[in-house]
């Protein structure tokens, strides 16, 4: 992708995604209509599907030949992340989003030909957009973010991770991961993933790690923990894939190689 | 204590926790001397002892009759709760203070023989504060918190925890825990014990469950949750008791029975 034409698809996106969050915000204490999807805390509302809803009507207008993966149905069935693809979860933490009306934000990862070039996650309520392009550095709004630290050993480290995969499940030993939190310095939940990925990139926490999660989860993280020098790979170490669900282990490098070592103990 | 003096205490306090927030927000970026107490990840830093020293000589010079408990020493020795006792964690959630510059608090409780009066819970970055006062509601800087919904059940309820607990440990069956984590329809941890009580009183997390914690950790969140009519016990129901470690589950009222019923399996 050449650099005008991906100037031109940021500077639009941006402009969508505010025009999104600002929306949000006006509606937030509107009634809701909250269904469940896969299970009963997989929950989804009017608002993630007028969201998904609004994106993918503007992207066919402005760009007929760019291609859709979103959450809730409305983008396109891609069987290849040919040409210029949009990786769009317009609420990511949607039960943060119905429980406390703040912790959410808009995800949207730009694909072209299979490599991130641009990431976007909007913290909707504090109004703080996360944005790189690649090989062009990560922003949290017009700050761009530092390098992650250096010498960030395990014992020292805060990771983010849910507590289900503390308990049995069928995809990681959950003892290997019980002996993880006993190892590492601390452990948090905020219950967005998008969000998880942008406080890696802001070094507030030092790694994040799901044993199943989907594109739309990560398209933009990836971009943005990325420009930091951050390390994004499944569990094994490998890159994810954009058209199947993944492990994720978004870390501080220094960590990267120890932490899939670990883990490798408790695969199932 | 009668409501002349209590305003008088009320206001007096909270002007010192807003300049003490002031200078911690001014000295943020400032390199930080990081100790550890009784394990290598609970930490105090040069801020805390400074912030709890200006509580503990600002009290003691306009209220001399009044005593302290606070957690870097620098209060009384008490054996009674009787008369007004400050009870002070000028750094709460050390851990995100060292590590993320913010989603720490400023936490005081004041109870006067032993009966919680006034209750303030600082969120420092945010310049958020939480406050109470005894029968007369809880407030998030100036607007009321409603009472907490009612008929919340616990598959649609979020509760914050650490970690910790679904491992193997001293206090709760990890396995009663692990159970407790499918049960509910999500759990969160933030890392300060404080701000995880004011979201209980917000409503944005339902209940806080926790094996240990000191009685700074809690004091004022006791306050604040009980004016939205929430619940605040040891996880056997009993008071909590502010000379000692406890137990806490904090929560609305309508999961209290049930969780207390289900953690009893899991005692130890």
């Amino acid at each position: 992708m050449n650099n005008e034409r991906r100037e031109t698809i940021y500077n639009q996106a941006k402009e969508w995604i505010l025009q999104a969050g600002t929306t949000i915000r006006e509606k937030i204490n509107d009634p809701l209509v909250v269904n469940t999807k896969s299970n009963p805390n997989d929950l989804v509302t009017t608002m993630d599907e007028a969201t998904e809803s609004f994106f993918v009507s503007r992207i066919k207008d402005t760009f007929p030949d760019h291609f859709i993966i979103s959450e809730e149905g409305y983008g396109d069935n891609l069987k290849s992340l040919d040409g210029t693809v949009w990786i769009i979860d317009p609420i990511d933490g949607t039960m943060n989003f119905v429980h406390q009306k703040r912790n959410f934000a808009i995800s949207v990862g730009i694909y072209h030909d299979g490599i991130g070039e641009i990431g976007f996650i909007y913290d909707v309520m504090s109004d703080v957009l996360y944005s790189a392009k690649r090989n062009e550095g990560a922003y949290k709004n017009d700050v761009k973010l530092a390098p992650l630290k250096k010498e960030i050993i395990p014992e020292e480290a805060i990771l983010g991770m849910n507590h289900f995969w503390l308990c049995e499940n069928r995809l990681v030993d959950e003892i290997t991961m019980q002996k993880l939190v006993k190892k590492v310095r601390g452990t948090r939940t905020y219950g967005s993933a998008a969000l998880e990925f942008a406080y890696v990139a802001e070094g507030i926490i030092d790694g994040y790690l799901t044993m199943s999660l989907s594109p739309w989860d990560v398209a933009a993280g990836i971009v943005i923990v990325n420009e930091v020098g951050g390390a994004t790979t499944n569990i094994d170490g490998v890159q994810v894939n954009m058209l199947e669900k993944n492990s994720i282990f978004a870390c501080n490098s220094d960590l990267q190689k120890y932490m899939l070592d670990f883990l490798q103990k408790g695969r199932k």
